[in-house]
């Protein structure tokens, strides 16, 4: 998602470091930055924050993480981290491929993906948030039974995904394949899902893990 | 699928016995029925047999045996068969759980199941084609990188086959969320599928295969 670029931003993300981080100084040392120690979710690709913020405001016993490149739309997600006083969430205003740089192996419990850029195009696949070369960081970061869970309104993307991850030694725990038909009233929609939604897109979504290292049986 | 009960069924069907196995006579020795050696190719619930009929007119080089339990269905089947002197396809009129006793390890290379039952009760979910103890049957008698082709409308079954399928250990090699609108030309139709496309059901199909036993990577 773009936004109109806002030159204060990053003067507005720098004075607020005790919960941005712009240049990755916490690399390795997610765990200390936040005030208790307990286990922590992170979501690639947050946009305005507002899935991620509602699930920190629902799971005081959860560490967030939101991880988005563009600080204009980061700015969002600070406002409502301030506003609701969250003080179990932190925001990596960076790219996904520095996962692994910033999460020590095994650290993280669990990965959201929302309606990541399905980039169409064949030539581009390569950029897809669950091309296998991104699937290896979330392998490294997730603990050891740790869970990926991605929704998306992009037939293309979901299937080229079920693919991709099944291909890569993943397996899925649940699948909604018209997630608004069948939700048990615990999805936390996004910005964009209601209007998605609304336009009669139909909402996918997965639970899946890594099959460990030794054997698919 | 059930129809009406045919007493003629089992007299016509045994008059066939080239074409028709309804005692598993062939158990074992399935490849030396066929006139010639080529690979084999089933599909589990047969119904009428318009698909697979079909394939075996396009495909001389192929093999093809149709399973079906209902005698009453399999005589449709059959009429196909000798209308269009079909040599490359055998019947079998038994239950799928005879499958490792009527094929040898690895002789089947390609495995098809379209519309099967979707048995929608969760205490039902063994009956699936789809549950774990069948696809453990495919897997001991399909060839080294053998193939699973499933194609169904129904939503909830398909779900539960990419989570089942995928943590048996199988990975996906094509998937289609909207058949209809995704095929390229090449999909065979079977006597139910027009109905339910016409209906405004989506067409869900997976093309499948087993992970070697070794690693998942």
């Amino acid at each position: 998602m773009r936004m109109r670029n806002k030159p204060w931003a990053e003067s507005y993300l720098t004075e607020h470091n005790d919960i941005v981080d712009l240049e990755a100084v916490h690399a390795h040392q997610v765990s200390e930055w936040f005030e208790r120690q307990q286990p922590i979710h992170i979501e690639v690709g947050s946009g305005m924050g507002k899935f991620i913020t509602t699930l920190a405001q629902q799971n005081p016993h959860i560490n967030y993480v939101a991880i988005e490149r563009d600080k204009n739309v980061m700015i969002r997600v600070l406002d409502k981290v301030r506003e609701h006083n969250l003080t179990n969430i932190k925001l990596l205003c960076n790219d996904a491929v520095i996962l692994t740089d910033y999460f020590r192996q095994g650290e993280v419990d669990r990965i959201y993906l929302n309606f990541s850029d399905p980039w169409p195009k064949k030539r581009h696949a390569k950029r897809r948030l669950t091309y296998r070369s991104f699937l290896a960081l979330y392998q490294q970061i997730l603990r050891e039974d740790g869970e990926l869970h991605f929704k998306t309104d992009n037939r293309g993307l979901f299937a080229y995904s079920l693919e991709s991850m099944s291909q890569f030694g993943m397996y899925f725990t649940k699948i909604n394949l018209n997630l608004h038909q069948e939700d048990e009233g615990d999805n936390i929609p996004t910005e964009y899902e209601h209007k998605f939604a609304e336009k009669g897109s139909r909402i996918y979504r997965m639970e899946a893990k890594f099959h460990s290292k030794q054997t698919t049986e």
